[in-house]
């Protein structure tokens, strides 16, 4: 009578982009039984996220939550809330996720501003400073921390006093690097930060965890038209996760839970043990990759720990690579986007994926795929490599 | 070192106006292992999604799907998609959904024009005609089907057909109604409805079943501007949903899961038999609740069977009759809104919530906490008011 069969997806390692891994006690966590989104025992978890997301971001903000959406949905939040009509906002764009704040803010009415790099490479800090120059009343200075797309580390740290210098609000993009690498929101001036769960973070996605500044919350207060959206309006969510408590919409309670227990997990291992792990895994990966002849897409100096793109060698079949990681090693790697289309893989050792175990099998099934296509690889030269890195760590 | 407890909300009865509970099997399918958003499992589970979803929302449309945000994110969906700036639009406004849509558009840029009822009643087809009438080139009509501050079922079936009549679409908030009362979008014409998933479908929130006519969607690729909002574009959303499997932004993996086993549960039940059920617990519900003493809030004729607005009576504490309702049966009904708080409680009975036991439950607890407060009422005949009314059915 009924043609849809049960649930049974296969359980794969997730070493893409994300979603990453989820440890066990997040999974667990899910299936604490619902409740209202104005119950007490919901009112705690609610109160303890926000404790625990400011230990992530490295804040003290106030306004720290979870936006109910996925990562673009935090963006959207950031965006919506921080542009008026006409404001003139300069944006880093050396890949899909710079392109693509700087498509969100034209359609909230934004000047863009876009300072391009080649894909792999940096956003060079002189060049955002000199937008920021030559514009009369700069409102928004945006970059991507952690570019997905291409595996590239945009140094941060000063692009928030420099924005404050000419007057403008300093935004960053920490979808993939929250949980892997220090977001140090206070230190580095950051006025709003948007992330996801389902990378560094280890829950499954479906929220967008995100801090805005007092700076930021005093321009969203001094808008002269109300947030173009409803949904992501902070005046009025704040007031729900705030103390008013005031009904807004319906909270993802379960997906409330899951990153609930997630946090936990970051408090537990500590923010520096996690960041070392993310760092050791990655160096013995990318060691492992060198020594296999693989040639890495981001520029050197500037290479992710979290994610790692690889070009795709001259005569390799892209798609063949990845259907036989899936189906012979039940294992997942991100295709290349846009100018990266059948150019690289991108491999992600992110959360609970980034883990010793892991960087010898993506390693393995890596040799044997492009083997299996007739690329000739010293074997075994990989898994050398990676051993020395973890011995030198 | 970790001050954080462990997990461990109450499990509660959900008679609020949602979330409401979840089925044991929808709990189990939120532990099916994640998996990235493009991997051929997870691709085969959103097909079978947009097939059951159309069942529900008893449609063909070929653009039927959930949108990664919770109902309201829904509502967004529909007006920034089809609302372009000074598009003259028409909106039913006799309680909080109502409003909160004429306030979302407003802030996409149209010219909203509300037909307002009294709290409690319905809009009447004839004022809704009369506006659109009078506008030289309506461009929307949108009502909301069940108004979850009042408890009223507004009629629609013949809206549609009115809209088209003007050249306006019709659009509908769904977001009390589906899964508990017929949502004909077909055989209405209803052109943008929305829902969510923690109400009549019977899964957690974190969701928004969409479902666009031939026509809206024809409205939407004639847009002039791209829509305000990059998160809900259903453009960019379609690609993904659709053959393309364009990537857009990251699916919920374990809510669309959750959402797939709590649909299957409904092509098992039957939607004939689940709404009979909703019908009958609610004659008994109703039945009590009057033999009690109680007032309901919704016009008679149009009283919603999944969702009772009763008047708090003269002299009654509303604040501590829903506490001792927490905290004596760990259950939960929700309070009033807007003109309504205070004034009114909202018993659901909504999905798996609506059970002949919920029924008895409820009704012995309300007793026990109105007696407490010193309200007389004749012991027992709320229960058998509700037994005669199960007889009768």
């Amino acid at each position: 009578m009924n043609s849809y069969p049960e649930l049974q997806p296969a359980a794969r390692v997730l070493l893409g982009p994300g979603p990453s891994n989820v440890h066990p006690r997040v999974m667990r966590a899910l299936l604490s039984p619902v409740v209202g989104h104005l119950d007490p025992d919901f009112l705690r978890v609610m109160e303890d996220i926000k404790k625990l997301l400011r230990l992530v971001f490295q804040t003290s903000n106030e306004i720290t939550f979870p936006v109910s959406g996925t990562g673009s949905a935090g963006m959207e939040t950031a965006l919506a809330n921080l542009i008026e009509d006409g404001d003139e906002v300069v944006i880093g764009a050396n890949g899909v996720f710079g392109d693509r704040a700087a498509d969100a803010a034209e359609r909230l009415g934004a000047k863009v501003h876009r300072v391009e790099a080649e894909w792999g490479r940096i956003v060079e800090p002189e060049r955002l400073e000199a937008a920021l120059k030559a514009l009369r009343k700069p409102k928004l200075l945006l970059v991507v921390h952690a570019e997905t797309s291409t595996g590239v580390l945009q140094p941060v740290s000063e692009l928030g006093r420099m924005a404050h210098r000419y007057g403008a609000l300093f935004a960053m993009d920490a979808v993939t690097s929250l949980g892997c690498l220090p977001v140090e929101i206070d230190k580095w001036e950051v006025d709003a930060c948007y992330s996801c769960t389902q990378k560094g973070i280890g829950a499954p996605p479906g929220l967008a965890p995100v801090t805005f500044s007092t700076r930021a919350m005093e321009a969203v207060r001094a808008r002269k038209a109300k947030c173009r959206s409803w949904y992501f309006d902070l005046a009025m969510i704040e007031r729900y996760w705030g103390a008013d408590r005031l009904y807004h919409h319906t909270a993802p309670i379960t997906m409330n839970y899951a990153l609930y227990e997630a946090l936990r997990l970051i408090a537990e291992e500590g923010l520096e043990p996690r960041f070392k792990r993310h760092l050791e895994n990655s160096a013995a990966l990318k060691a492992g990759l060198l020594a296999m002849g693989l040639e890495l897409a981001a520029q050197e100096g500037y290479r992710l720990p979290q994610l790692t793109a690889v070009r795709v060698p001259d005569r390799i079949d892209d798609a063949k690579v990845r259907a036989d990681l899936l189906r012979l090693f039940n294992t997942e790697v991100g295709a290349g986007l846009g100018p990266f289309k059948g150019k690289v893989w991108r491999i992600g050792l992110m959360g609970e994926s980034s883990r010793r175990a892991n960087v010898m099998l993506i390693l393995s099934a890596l040799e044997s795929a492009l083997t299996a296509q007739g690329m000739e690889i010293a074997r075994g030269a990989a898994l050398l490599a990676a051993d020395r890195a973890y011995n030198d760590a």
